[in-house]
């Protein structure tokens, strides 16, 4: 089989960075047969060069220098898994501007410069595809983009944390309190040590900034979007939910009624019949309403290296098949 | 704003036609201005030019001669929603090797021919899209053919035949006897004067096919599925499911144990705590299992004109930006 050689450099090897590698490698075999194209680690971005890591990478890809990807015209494709707003935004525009397609797994960075970065890859005539920013590996930013492209959306509603959902999940089911399903949260690894953009609901602000970019074409910076964590949540609350045949999810919702785009993250009492209801633990889930296709959801797990890291490989799979 | 002009030809217009033609209509202007297309309902064919129908057509367009549409060089791409094998994959096959794109929701034709059709556009250098031909509205087939390529799966399970789905949640949620929930589902259009194709389970056997191919990459003719419908379920078959807190659902399913598939549809017991037990009435859901992405479950509107219309119109979409 001739393979057509494409190569990557990812920028960050933490959790996802890890997964994405790992899910390449398991699959390899199958996504050459199928896409015909070789896909290369070329250079792979890292703080510590000596570190012990989850996955073997080919010797000689590690580096400390950026430029190495960003700027090397080896590297057809930019992933850039770094998280946080600076450098991943710098480093975002200097590989478009480069003429590189970037993926990305970055909320936060694609949620504060949305139109920016959107607008660069389109100046360079490169693509830059984002799945693994919201959900997970829940391919919902490509069904809006494409398949649901006939549609019109009056709302669009998500359970994009997976943090919170646990910790909310745990105290419904049983009946633990909020700083008790944290500590243990953050003891299994479901929660970091600084929880705050999970629990104070931050991340899940990011990530509906860009599903309202997509699904409304309406961009909202995510400080604007009046948002309220869980940290306020107690049992009471979820006892009184559960008496209505109810739960609580901190819920990221946008809807639009007539042209007015209204759009709040907040702990909201959904009823138990809602599909939105039954999606628990660690569990994502994205419900959209539009004006052809009616109701749909989409559920699956928000986060974790292989979830994350097949989102990111998708649309790295995609990106090659265009080369 | 200049608009590139496509040229669709529709082959039917019964319900799925006409959820298409008012998808478009309803959502010209936004389709329009995201994708600088002018879609253009060039030629339908009808058996009866006469008919009042819920949907306006252009002047002139209605023809009862199929090689209008499928041999006509205005013609971008073939929309083929006859429904039934003949003469639909002849039509089919035509277009494509005239050079068309061409759009189907048709599970029959699509499912007893998989790889001739998919072959034939592959020759002719053209794409065959299909997102309608299971599950209606959810957009499983491009999820599947994109976004999740970074995966091997090993179960696809899915309630993808609405009319049983419909059947069995009265019989489970009212207690009605099988024929009492027939007889009204027919009177309110929920099923088929001769429901035999949905209730036997031959319906589920022809989208089982289709995603088999898809998930496994493995061809199987419907007919060599094995697949049991639902005309033999009891009351007592339900109520004793509820007992053990499970559901009965009509399920297709194909899983891969270490190289070996099995497939089949069939009444399933579902526990409660599965997430397709959830799924009630007229909606459908898929559920998939990949090595990297974990568990994943798409629901929504497997049926109904404008649902079905959804899918159709957004492989439209995806081809006429192509062209």
């Amino acid at each position: 089989m001739n393979l057509r050689k494409v190569n990557i450099g990812i920028l960050g090897m933490g959790n996802v960075g890890t997964g994405t590698v790992q899910a390449l490698e398991m699959n390899r075999a199958a996504i050459e047969k199928s896409t015909h194209r070789d896909i290369r680690l070329k250079k792979v971005l890292a703080r510590d060069l000596t570190k012990k890591r989850d996955v073997e990478l080919p010797e000689g890809v590690l580096t400390t220098d950026p430029t190495e990807i960003i700027c090397s015209p080896e590297i057809d494709i930019v992933v850039e898994l770094l998280g946080g707003i600076e450098p991943a935004t710098e480093y975002m525009l200097k590989a478009l501007n480069n003429g590189k397609h970037v993926v990305t797994a970055n909320k936060a960075a694609l949620a504060a410069s949305y139109d920016k970065l959107l607008e660069t890859a389109k100046e360079n005539g490169v693509s830059l595809l984002f799945e693994a920013s919201v959900a997970g590996g829940i391919p919902i930013i490509n069904s809006i983009s494409t398949v649901l492209r006939g549609n019109q959306f009056d709302e669009v509603s998500g359970i994009v944390n997976g943090t919170t959902n646990y910790i909310l999940t745990q105290m419904t089911d049983y009946g633990l309190a909020y700083d008790d399903v944290l500590k243990t949260a953050q003891e299994k690894g479901f929660a970091e040590a600084d929880p705050t953009a999970d629990v104070c609901g931050f991340d899940a602000a990011n990530k509906l900034s860009i599903l309202m970019a997509l699904v409304f074409d309406e961009y909202v910076h995510p400080d604007l979007i009046p948002t309220e964590g869980i940290t306020n949540i107690r049992l009471s609350d979820i006892e009184a939910a559960k008496s209505a045949n109810s739960k609580i999810k901190l819920l990221a919702t946008a809807k639009n009624e007539n042209g007015k785009i209204t759009y709040a993250v907040k702990p909201t009492v959904i009823p138990n019949e809602h599909p939105l209801a039954g999606v628990s633990n660690e569990f994502n889930a994205v419900f959209i309403r539009g004006n052809a296709v009616g109701e749909l959801m989409f559920y699956g797990k928000g986060a974790g290296p292989l979830p994350t890291g097949s989102a990111v490989l998708g649309d790295i799979i995609t990106l090659a098949e265009m080369i």
